[in-house]
């Protein structure tokens, strides 16, 4: 008897295997979030809560910027997804940020100038314990977060995600989650498995906010489908997206508003995974 | 002699009638908001204020965002009119808005979750004490404030506006408020009166702010009107706007932006609320 | 043996001349800081950060919102400029502008409504101490600012810069900073010398934030020039990317969307200094 059939012959529910070993194309995974609508919370920076707000509405998701002490909680026990971003982290938030990865498994850490200045350092290093499903930064922050999560390797000034990745396996396989390191090429892994997404436009670094607001879609996405999917399928959509908008417009004050009308009716066919992901 | 030969002969001013039983059309309104451009104060949640200045400055009033302790009931005591929106409620910001309210009675309380979440909930109900001048929120969060200030009826999931009047009804007789519910159909209520404004279009609730930046235009009508006109007037506004927007895009990142500016360019003559209002 | 031929006769680095009598013009300003990017600190009211941040992207600096207690300091004294706007000062932000104004001479004061609300008027007393290079205000807000320093001059109601040109040199003389005074003619003073920018458009007031992040950009140019030079050439900057925005629009929607597309890609030649800059 192997353990699948004890534990059906237990009666008990078989974990979905694809949670394990099997992964969701980024079409299919927008397709259930329009059609599900996962409601996600964003505790995030002051300076990106608009933009961020627009675009999970302009996706397909029920935004909710539920960041204070005594609610954060309780609403992220309900919420599909949660985005923990630590830009602008104030005392209260703080709270409500540790608050709320205490009480769900679904959410995303962005660990925004961590390694850099130290109250988010210490911050990022606690919310660590409560395992984000997904973390989500540049290639510095994800160095510094290893490096605050590790006692001191300190920060790297490069920008190339490549620079990352060993930290990022690391990550993946000390607290279990799936990292992704967003830059020319973004880089998602698991630890174990390792996707690249290419596409995408330079006039995205332009904007501010949509580095943060990808974090916020794949805390969506964690409402619809597994880590690894999700990261992935959200960096395709942005890919694709960026791409549309830079047809209208490659100024970034035009850009951003054609970026929020491109996610807003992209057709799912159009984000043509299997050309933009490579596994490695 | 009556009420009125008495007060005159003791040179009073008589209170204007408009305040106990006429009604100002929203062409009037706009009018005047437009001529006299009333300080508009707001205590709002950080995801919109941006929007909120935006449309405010858009439509003719002038806003200013005064939600610090010791100084948003000062600010309160010379503004035109005040909102009071609880979708971020911070400690220092609760305290400034109970300040506020406390102020003030041309004041607009937006229970943006109130019902669904327990801190925000408290607030709304301390805050009523101060009796709003208009009440604004969508079916449910009407219900969970009529649910709340009862002591217990809990909050409706439904998003039908109709289903939450007579709560309206209720809350407009206890407290002296206004009460608008924002749905497809909009409907306004003191408790006596209803009136239902029709128009808008489906994109306004795939843009952030358009919800809570309405019940800042109804706090800078209550600067040139009554409570009543002001509810209806700000309602027909917007969907006379939402309607000329959405003639340039229905796609929620042009529509943003061209809704701003159909604000600030819409000929009064152009709301047509005979129209867009019926009473019962 | 002069001074000059002292201090090189010991080896010393002779401090720039330009800091005390030349002038940079706004086409080289602007070029340089394209060129070299400096690291931007806004400690800035809830309502701009995303302008600004958008702002500062456009325009070739690398924005930075660190305004939290503990790290506000540390990141000052990296900063090539550090800009402090006093506009929705809850407590956390008020510690954190005084610990950032302690950290950096190169830092720039916005006193939003200063003179006429109390927290923010101690606020700009004590920021005062640390000795702003650059106080950038509409003459109110100057007036305001001289009125606390001086003890209680108090504010005056004139929208007119010349009006508050007395008060401009006074700040100057006494901490040894450049003033700003925002106006439909900008005014730029160091207490001794005069300028006088032209350009813009009334759509410019109807759009938040234009005014507080001309404030950050001048933050930006202190990483790049002198004081006076840096004010100069912000004002200009704005005066040309406004024009050419209103070519596209003169709605203020549609405006802003154009003003951050016209920071990114306007040639310096544009800038036109020369016929924009009336000095005194």
């Amino acid at each position: 008897m192997n353990l699948i059939e004890f534990v059906l012959a237990k009666g008990c529910l078989i974990l979905p295997t694809q949670q394990l070993s099997t992964f969701t194309a980024a079409e299919t995974v927008l397709e259930e979030l329009r059609r599900r609508q996962p409601l996600t919370q964003c505790i995030t920076n002051s300076v990106v809560t608009n933009f961020t707000a627009n675009v999970l509405l302009a996706t397909g998701a029920k935004p909710a910027m539920v960041d204070i002490v005594g609610e954060a909680g309780i609403f992220a026990s309900i919420a599909g997804g949660v985005l923990i971003n630590v830009g602008t982290p104030n005392p209260e938030q703080r709270l409500a940020a540790l608050e709320a990865a205490a009480a769900t498994e679904s959410w995303v850490l962005d660990p925004v100038a961590v390694g850099a200045l130290p109250i988010r350092t210490t911050l990022a290093r606690d919310l660590l314990v409560h395992r984000p499903a997904i973390i989500r930064g540049n290639a510095s922050e994800i160095l510094g977060l290893a490096g605050a999560s590790a006692g001191g390797r300190g920060v790297e000034t490069t920008d190339e995600a490549e620079s990352a990745l060993e930290a990022a396996g690391e990550l993946a396989r000390n607290y279990g989650s799936v990292v992704a390191i967003s830059g020319v090429i973004d880089i998602i892994t698991d630890g174990t498995r390792v996707a690249r997404v290419t596409g995408g436009h330079t006039v995205m670094t332009l904007v501010t906010g949509v580095g943060c607001s990808l974090g916020s879609v794949m805390a969506a996405m964690l409402g619809v489908t597994d880590p690894f999917s999700a990261a992935v399928a959200a960096s395709v959509l942005y890919s694709a997206a960026a791409e549309r908008a830079c047809e209208v417009s490659e100024l970034p004050g035009k850009f951003a508003v054609e970026f929020v009308n491109a996610l807003a009716c992209i057709p799912s066919s159009e984000l043509d995974s299997e050309s933009r992901v490579a596994f490695a």
